[in-house]
């Protein structure tokens, strides 16, 4: 039994990229273990863009780490002794090891770790990846929240990291033209020879928003987006109408002194639905809409205002009201 | 029989607001009706915040209008003449009348325009405003959109707008708490006095954020967001986990020299549903999501790669390799 364990803790909160001082390395003992406790070895700590974000003091969608704790990470780790009725020595587990070689599993932490099964053609790290965190956000994000319809046109952000290879593989297994956009040729070379995905754009080239409309002749239909800033407005700048963006990441903003949790950020940390909307699209329920309306008009429920501005000629000074603030209700030109 | 119209055509593309060169007031003789033509005088117009983006020549939800064409409106018109099987002299319509003193309705342009009904209660403004466009917009866009549930907390951006004023009354018939935003004293008075919003704030006092906060104790479950910028973010920034966001405007934008159509302009213009998304929320489904990843993995349809770092010590550089793109596939680090 070994018995001292290293630890990565928060020493300092990072400003941008993690420099030297941000974690830092400190040794302690480990604990003889109390009745409902076991004690896993970590073998594979799994490296999240999300840590960025749990280093950061703002508000998010999990407590920030705490200066001086052990930075949060996920991990697979074998359990080498255990006083736990959940777990017996050799078993498997990943979970929230932390950032260190010994992870103690106790209590309500219990929660955090999951027992895995042996299955021959997996090996342990696909546990962290296409089984693991990756593929489960893949699955949920794309075929519940982006609800792929054969042959539409998938494109997705940071396709060559653990979660784009994954989201767009299931892209194409149901039936969509699936584009990834990576960072370097090598990148697209993988997802594009080895994952079968239909195009790949390396977004570094000069010319690559060209070649993003090139390689999506109809449009976009959804969006799966790991990045953020400038790359997801060039997709977005594709999109078809009523599509649907997969909310998934904003990396692009992670390394920011704060983490760019404004505006897209609160909607992805906050897990927000946001949809454009154009009364056009409901033009065969106009008259649904009109009798409820009229019936709450004529029960009182519905006041209205007007601001009247009477004469034509005055049409284009009215226009400039509505960015003045200058009417309340509804501006009107009476003629 | 009057036998000129004055019209006002777009003459130059607006830098901003709406300045002389933009609108030039001109004059054309009526013509003759043919068969199949109808004449109608008009006696309201309504002055709307998309006319400013219809005036700009970037892709929008309709065609923009062109150089020397009469500038699109909506309005309210009485048949003075018809040849019109659909029309007789004195029926009413609203419809895309343009900023001119008589409507030509002909041909294709009729589905343009509706005849209305003769009802007591109702003024004709009534059918531009409350029974209008802003109605209809106020009905979809709250209740198909943002699914208000009774107790949940409305916020509405440009409340005592003609849209906005009704999107919070139905609020109110829904049950909500309703919290209207406005841009003065008086403004605020009428939402809160006589509409029957629970609060008001006035986004020019300097404090109105911390207003904003003690106006809305539970959070925010539904922006109806009519103004984008500053006043949209303060409201994300208070929006609960799974709240909606209805985007319907964002007026603080359309002065720009191009009016912003970039990031939520998109969404907006383009209908899109941006959902943000945290694996967190699926934790009941993960078995489900676990088996079916197992099988396409085992099945061949989904490959991977990992980007292994060696040395637990190597676990602060490992993070910083996810921002400058190091890694291809899951990056792990291997103790």
């Amino acid at each position: 039994m070994p018995n001292t364990n290293r630890q990565w803790k928060l020493n300092a909160r990072p400003k941008g990229l993690i420099t030297p001082d941000v974690l830092q390395l400190s040794e302690s003992p480990l604990p003889s273990l109390d009745e409902g406790q076991a004690l896993a070895r970590v073998k594979y700590l799994s490296i999240d863009p999300t840590m960025r974000i749990w280093m950061a003091d703002i508000p998010q969608y999990m407590p920030p780490v705490q200066l001086g704790e052990v930075m949060r990470s996920f991990g697979f780790a074998e359990i080498i002794e255990s006083r736990h009725s959940d777990f017996k020595k050799g078993d498997k587990v990943t979970g929230l090891t932390g950032l260190q070689e010994f992870a103690l599993i106790s209590g309500k932490e219990t929660r955090a770790f999951q027992k895995l099964p042996s299955i021959p053609f997996l090996s342990d790290t696909n546990f962290l990846g296409t089984l693991g965190v990756n593929g489960l956000t893949a699955y949920f994000g794309l075929l519940d929240v982006g609800k792929p319809q054969p042959g539409e046109t998938l494109v997705v952000s940071a396709a060559a990291g653990a979660t784009g290879s994954i989201a767009g593989q299931i892209g194409k297994i149901q039936g969509c033209r699936v584009v990834g956009i990576a960072g370097s040729d090598e990148k697209c070379k993988w997802i594009k020879d080895d994952l079968g995905f239909d195009a790949a754009i390396n977004y570094k080239l000069p010319d690559w928003k060209a070649l993003l409309a090139a390689a999506t002749p109809n449009g976009i239909d959804i969006d799966f987006e790991n990045v953020g800033g400038d790359i997801m407005q060039a997709v977005l700048d594709r999109m078809n109408l009523h599509g649907r963006v997969v909310l998934c990441g904003l990396i692009s903003g992670y390394t920011r002194q704060d983490p760019a949790l404004a505006s897209f950020g609160q909607v992805l940390i906050k897990r927000l639905r946001v949809e454009g909307f154009i009364i056009l699209d409901y033009a065969s329920r106009f008259m649904e809409a009109g009798k409820q309306l009229g019936m709450w008009k004529m029960m009182g429920k519905l006041k209205d205002k007007q601001t009247i501005v009477k004469g034509f000629e005055k049409a284009p000074e009215a226009i400039n009201m509505l960015f003045s603030g200058a009417n309340i209700g509804k501006l009107i030109v009476e003629l």
